[in-house]
């Protein structure tokens, strides 16, 4: 144990909502919001190797280690050191469970990005990345990065390969997110289970030459390429059955000046990327005006793609 | 007519050849070669609308307008012209037809741009390639632009969608390809025919994870993730089939210091990347070689990926 980890024993973090598929990068790109965000507090105990969760929430999540989800990638991380130690975990999960911005991502980021730091910084982030999916797996059954990576890079991040594990941070483009989630539940399992096994090429191929557009556009600056490219011919035609008011939403939010947007993850909440912040705010206000009409409780948020993913803050 | 028209009434341009697909672009993306590549020479004639075609070559190609690549792409600038005009059209074809390195491209494309000159430059690019892209047809039966573009443009072009054509011009990266050329046929209907009409999602997404890594990479300037990226999981597996060899050239490519690379358009042409002359001339060594050993006839190209496209010379 170094003096770095003895004067630091506790630390908290922020642990930031995020965006993944991107419209068009389906399982692999995704964006880190500055919130909602939650917080978590990690104690490192020394001499065992306990995990020990506590949750100051309302969304009775299971305590068990191996079957929370910071707990699954704490474990994963354990499992790497040579020395035990154990860690005390108070989650205050501020992002609703089931939302699909990267509730379970947050947990299971935050989490190691702050056992890494009370550790003195020994594992490098796509590392991180790699323990946090075990968290995933808990939450979803299925390891995906690409909630986890923007989570702990911040910015857009594209999950190249999984197999070995290829994370590309791209920089976060100077836009601004409007985030509405109606609430009503749609399980990560049926929104895969919905979609076919094969697709037509034709599809593919216009699928990833949007892709490539967004890339090009994020990496040049070129919002009118961004916007063009924020285009999906595969996953949203399936899975925005599972969303009830998804056209209107999108509709409203294209006359109110978004750039584009579509489903958030595996939805159900939507999310629209805009110019500036003014354009943000009204589009957020014409998600709401949908789900409001329709007699939907709904949050909103509106926030800039946020450069940074994990922030420590005590 | 204006003044800069009678001025000039007869223009020579060199036409590159191209590599279309890029590997995991298949249909989308490809880059420029500084040779091969086609001297076409056009004279603008006054009070007619007749095309007047001449090969000063031995390939035996159409010289009725409307059947040749050429010819074709010229009819449809013609169509947007409010005063008719003529063209006498010399080509020497120094890029064989049907070697996969953009033939038939560079034929419409070196027509439209030399036209184009000889006009005052009337046209912006994008038009350009949609005149080219009417020779194309003829040659293939399909409108498609991956060639066309980067013909163009020069550098690496995105098509990132046909309906309605939206090409992004990506930076040339500072790479250099090797081209080897076997005699052998491989017919674009053939290798057409020969893909499915159905791919599994999960490779579709490894496409896109890897366009995505190329895109980035070329952008970035980054060797090494264009160098992963370099891969098809889709088409290859399954083209590769008709061209003798593949398997064998890519290994030793590999092993002589190639970056990747793979089918050039629908081959039986290969084209792998390298990070200098040095690499690239030892690659190309390493691709004659196999193809000695085969007792194929076989032609190689070195050269740097070409900053820009047709270059008027005369």
């Amino acid at each position: 144990m170094n003096q770095d980890i003895s004067d630091c024993k506790t630390i908290r973090v922020h642990a930031p909502a995020t965006v993944a598929n991107m419209v068009c990068g389906f399982d692999v790109l995704g964006f880190c919001l500055d919130e909602p965000y939650d917080v978590m507090t990690l104690t490192l105990l020394e001499g065992t190797s306990d995990i020990r969760i506590r949750h100051v929430d309302d969304h009775d999540l299971p305590t068990e280690p191996s079957l929370n989800v910071a707990g699954a990638a704490l474990i994963a991380l354990q499992e790497e050191l040579e020395t035990p130690v154990g860690f005390e975990v108070v989650i205050d999960k501020r992002i609703k469970p089931g939302s699909g911005v990267g509730s379970s991502a947050a947990s299971a980021a935050g989490a190691v990005v702050a056992a890494n730091h009370l550790l003195g910084g020994r594992f490098d982030p796509t590392t991180l990345v790699r323990f946090a999916m075990c968290g995933e797996k808990v939450a979803s059954g299925v390891k995906h990065a690409d909630n986890i990576a923007p989570c702990i890079y911040g910015g857009v991040t594209l999950i190249r390969a999984v197999f070995p594990l290829d994370i590309v941070p791209l920089p976060a483009p100077s836009l601004f997110a409007s985030v509405v989630h109606p609430q009503i539940e749609v399980r990560t399992s049926d929104a895969r289970q919905i979609l076919m096994q094969k697709v037509f090429l034709k599809d593919a191929i216009k699928q990833w030459g949007n892709i490539a557009g967004l890339v090009a556009g994020i990496l040049k600056g070129d919002k009118a390429l961004i916007s063009r490219s924020l285009e999906d011919v595969l996953i949203e035609p399936v899975r925005k059955i599972l969303i009830p008011g998804f056209d209107l939403v999108k509709e409203r939010s294209l006359a109110a000046g978004a750039l584009g947007g579509g489903i958030s993850g595996s939805g159900p909440s939507i999310f629209m990327l805009s110019a500036d912040r003014a354009t943000a705010d009204a589009v957020a206000g014409a998600m709401a005006d949908v789900y409001r009409s329709m007699g939907i409780d709904h949050h909103t948020y509106v926030g800039p793609i946020a450069k940074g993913g994990v922030r420590i803050v005590a």
